[in-house]
């Protein structure tokens, strides 16, 4: 047994496959006689030393992460700042692994957790600590550059165009004395791969989604308005995705361009898709229904792909391979090799390419008329929400999840003020 | 062979398994040799006279009904008024099926529908015309009288379980520093059935959700917000279930009392879900998401309940055997033999007991604080979203849905001015 402890730590928003990562993570450390903590709530549990002790799970349970969404430890929205501006706290989490032994660090998050991964692996370095930091990679936003992709994206992805395909025969049953404009909200603030993925749903111009509104592509009231209508003649019916992060001209998100207050004075939460049906609804005249899915198309682990759950625990192995062989400042990232047959594997790359940039839908996925998905699109994100992944059920008909509460590991250091 | 045609037609909204009803319509007339038509569009299609053949559709493809969300021939919502008010079109109906030689008519809805149906099997003995007129239940709303459930609301309450506990789980994991209260909108104008299945996604006062607003119970909003403020306090977090039909006390639906307009003066199709979010953001200062996933709901096939899917199969089978014994006026119902374990059988029920009447939940199903369900309620919805029905996949990752468009049946009247 090597002499040092694991610290596994999840980062940001969850998805439906992050805990896989988590259960690879520790399978494949326990391969290696490694120990494994667990942050509690993310980088917030190790600046309060809130550890867990994962030795804790049998591997039936370790097994059972697989097949659980959401963020089985905790995770938080904390970005820490540059090293000058935050100093104490880097400090701090060096001081906290220090005291338990831990010689390496994964974190499991976006952007944000890559950047703090590697001020963490830079800073260790220059207090001579011996530290191996890791980032792992994991959002439905699918927006790290580097890797062809990433883990919780393709569950997310084929939520929505599940969702979509089942919606659209409803609306197309029941169009002519009903609903004639149905209106998906999905999420990316930024990027528009889940509004993408929702082109998956049809293949020919007069199957849903019958158009796609991109945070990429400005939003153009008039002309969008034109489309629907022109659908509507032609297909009977018309199914919009639309991207939360839908702009304006100005930059502005349409979503917060609209009245942010009603007549009551309460703020309006409506997200942008109660707004284009209302826009529909006004002024086309047509019947509307929208749905804003939310969460669900995060945490749907019992509609995730197989594809997408396989990569989430290949890169949780992985990053326990580069810990082990001291690759600090490194992340395990998905490489295609081909699109037909889909071919993958996991190569390192570095934390400081990854860190802080975003990747934005490529102009050639997105149609010439800006309101669908090219060809080369659709061979980019097909792959991804392959193969189904089904949970197991309990008797009761709900989906069988690890709800087990991990023993914190005794405190040693003064408690951390923040 | 039995001299005669049997039509069948879809009404008002679809479900997740209607066109399983449908399936099994077909495969017990062809059993018995007898033909199929199906109305284009319900009774719409009727009227019309636009029929389609079943007999296009090889065995496979009527097996394949029973994975196909939507309503596979189209439906409507159009009801018809009273045999006075609405003579001319009642007539139309009884001379468009003896044009056909149609001897069956099977139709399957809601409230409106028995009515029509039981209309119809009253006028068409008036004027001496042979037709067997059968309703077949269907509904996400599950209110029907007289059956104990409705084909339909078993998906769309395992649907609603199984998304409350998976989002929950979301929550769960980024409450401290993210979202605190989650809002999830539930269908159900009338009665709150499917806002009580959500309540089968937790056992404890603990689980996911905290909190079920009913329509059934006059929506106190001071009382409320105490309720979502002590159980953030207690739990972290609070998940909160409403049915889109929630009323203030003087009977206005909550989300008609509120604004109905933007600021810059658009409708505003914000539901329940959005306006309690706002609720909670503005007077407990907590963050909050919310989901409206609206025909979702009743579309997710993938997501069936195995029980509902054998409910929806059996009454099309009664439905057909009903109609060769001549009971007009019925409709197959489900009678429950016993809770645990799960018994049932599909017995007739009279349509005049049924139309135009609707069951809410009864007082000793609602929790006495009006916040959640009994255990009689628990009793009652748990074999309802139990077992899984998989759908099969195709290589692409979606669903393998039935999209086969029927020929139609020669006309052979005037065509119908409305």
């Amino acid at each position: 047994m090597r002499a040092g402890t694991l610290l596994y730590a999840q980062s940001g928003g969850v998805t439906a496959v992050i805990n896989a990562t988590a259960g690879a993570v520790i399978r494949a450390a326990r391969t290696n006689n490694i120990p494994v903590l667990a942050a509690r709530n993310g980088i917030l549990g190790v600046l309060r030393e809130e550890l867990l002790d994962t030795s804790a799970l049998s591997n039936a349970q370790v097994r059972a992460l697989a097949h659980t969404p959401g963020g089985a430890f905790g995770t938080c929205r904390v970005k820490l700042k540059s090293l000058e501006q935050d100093r104490a706290k880097y400090e701090r989490l060096i001081e906290v692994m220090r005291a338990h032994g831990v010689r390496w660090f994964l974190y499991n998050g976006g952007n944000d957790s890559a950047d703090t991964a590697l001020k963490l692996s830079q800073l260790a370095e220059v207090h001579d600590y011996p530290l191996t930091c890791i980032g792992v990679p994991k959002t439905v936003d699918n927006d790290l550059v580097v890797t062809d992709c990433c883990p919780g994206f393709g569950s997310a992805a084929k939520y929505t165009a599940v969702s979509v395909a089942e919606a659209a025969l409803d609306v197309a049953a029941m169009a002519e004395t009903s609903t004639k404009v149905f209106v998906y909200e999905t999420m990316g603030r930024h990027a528009g791969w889940l509004s993408a993925a929702a082109g998956l749903a049809g293949k020919t111009a007069d199957e849903a989604p019958h158009l796609i509104l991109f945070p990429e592509i400005p939003f153009d009231e008039a002309g969008f308005l034109e489309q629907v209508r022109t659908t509507v003649a032609r297909v009977g019916y018309c199914v919009v995705a639309v991207s939360e992060g839908l702009r304006r001209d100005d930059g502005k998100f349409v979503a917060e361009s609209e009245g942010s207050v009603d007549a009551f004075g309460h703020s309006q939460l409506g997200g942008v898709g109660p707004l284009i049906a209302a826009m529909v609804k006004d002024r086309l005249g047509l019947k509307v229904h929208w749905t804003v899915p939310d969460y669900l198309q995060r945490s749907a682990r019992h509609l995730a792909s197989e594809t997408d759950l396989a990569h989430a625990q290949a890169v949780g192995k992985a990053a326990v391979e580069y810990a082990l062989r001291g690759m600090n400042g490194m992340m395990p990232v998905i490489r295609r090799l081909s699109d037909r047959p889909y071919r993958w594997k996991v190569v390192p790359a570095m934390l400081a390419e990854i860190a802080n940039h975003e990747k934005k839908m490529p102009a050639e996925f997105i149609r010439a008329d800006g309101y669908g998905i090219t060809e080369a699109c659709r061979r980019y994100l097909q792959p991804l929400i392959r193969g189904e992944a089904p949970v197991p059920y309990q008797r009761d008909g709900l989906p069988r999840h690890l709800r087990q509460a991990l023993p914190q590991i005794e405190q040693c250091l003064p408690p951390w003020p923040g």
